[in-house]
């Protein structure tokens, strides 16, 4: 069996472990609403990840712009969007903490329990394009309990460049066919195959809301498919 | 009260956390009564420890040596001992076994009670010399739960540099005032706080065992000074 192999299993995070949206969402509402300032926060939560985080990340790999932490770039944004949604006037330390919405994300539901299925079987870490204090933020405030917090900050290349793949593979002292990575991004896992990790895809239909379509087919190559962590955890011989 | 800004504790590992010695004495011992050959594992054990590792170590600090892996000191120190300690016929895998001796350390009586308390209160990391795969493989063995490893493979200096204690605050998204380092040594507590970190000295008076002596009196720059673990978690206000 090819996956027998496996030692360990790296986690993309946002998508696969949390829920970003829905979190962002109700973080930006309530400090609308506490601002007494109605809008669109699910147009907010989308412009602020995809022409915002994921937009950034994409100048990073291309070269066209240095490498910075995920705070930064969500903080880039931020400043961008609260004019144009009204909450010019939101202030420092308002304003860092709602950039820190992204540190206080809900996983989904099987999650955690599913997270502490595989670590049974499993040295379980994140290998996230978010910055480690976010991460650890995260976990703390999601009750995730990971192995080895591992991130584009430390691998010093963001997913899906290669190098981001092989350098965890080298800090967790393993070979790559003895790692797997997880998560819910197709484009994710066909970058971690090409360094030579394995691979599973648990689709998270529920990530990108009702306005964006989720590409939720399998590739072919695909080592593992999930429908969560639960079904991963059995998939993978976990108790 | 200077303390009451720490958010996260950095702690040393070897000594402070696990008892090396008698770990490794033993699993040193056990290779060699399986191989038939009798001799001082003490010995060995601390040659291997203050001759290899710290010296080791040493070398690199003072730019003497490129850096490596702790893996990789501990594995040329140990291709040297074992012909001296009659051992030579030891072949792979079982050499490279014996040299995760490390990964499998056992703790301090206190340790993962004491660690759990002052997860509650704060975020715990290690910031050790040694390298991230050991680091993984020795809490899951110990049953150790960190939020973060954080290790000179990651901040790309060994310890006292103050590089090492700087990237781990920049990581953990921190001032250095809010992070305080946890050490059973007194260099190590002083190199933090040179670099504006707090300091907790735990002395673990067994550490180096019979034959040397431990510098068991604390600095009265030190913030903190606690008997073990839970003494700490006392004294930093953790239920």
């Amino acid at each position: 069996m090819t996956i027998s192999a496996v030692r360990a299993l790296t986690f993309d995070v946002f998508g696969t472990v949390v829920d970003w949206r829905s979190s962002v969402i109700a973080q930006v509402e309530a400090v609308a609403t506490a601002a007494g300032v109605t809008g669109d926060w699910a147009a907010f939560a989308d412009e602020w990840r995809y022409d915002g985080y994921i937009a950034g990340i994409g100048r990073v790999v291309r070269g066209e712009a240095p490498m910075v932490t995920t705070d930064v770039l969500h903080r880039a944004k931020l400043d961008e969007l609260l004019p144009r949604y009204g909450l010019a006037a939101l202030a420092e330390p308002a304003r860092d903490n709602l950039n820190r919405a992204w540190h206080r994300l809900e996983p989904w539901p099987d999650s955690v329990a599913g997270l502490a299925r595989l670590r049974t079987g499993y040295i379980v870490s994140t290998l996230s394009n978010g910055n480690v204090s976010l991460l650890v933020n995260m976990a703390r405030h999601a009750g995730l309990t990971w192995d080895c917090i591992l991130s584009a900050e430390i691998t010093g290349a963001f997913k899906p460049s290669p190098r981001c793949y092989g350098e965890a593979v080298r800090l967790l002292g393993l070979e790559p066919h003895e790692v797997m990575m997880v998560a819910a991004h197709k484009n994710d896992l066909l970058a971690a195959a090409k360094s030579g990790l394995r691979t599973a895809f648990v689709p998270r239909p529920l990530e990108a809301g009702p306005n964006r379509t989720v590409d939720l087919t399998p590739d072919p190559s695909f080592d593992v498919v999930a429908n969560d962590f639960h079904d991963l955890a059995t998939r993978l011989g976990c108790a």
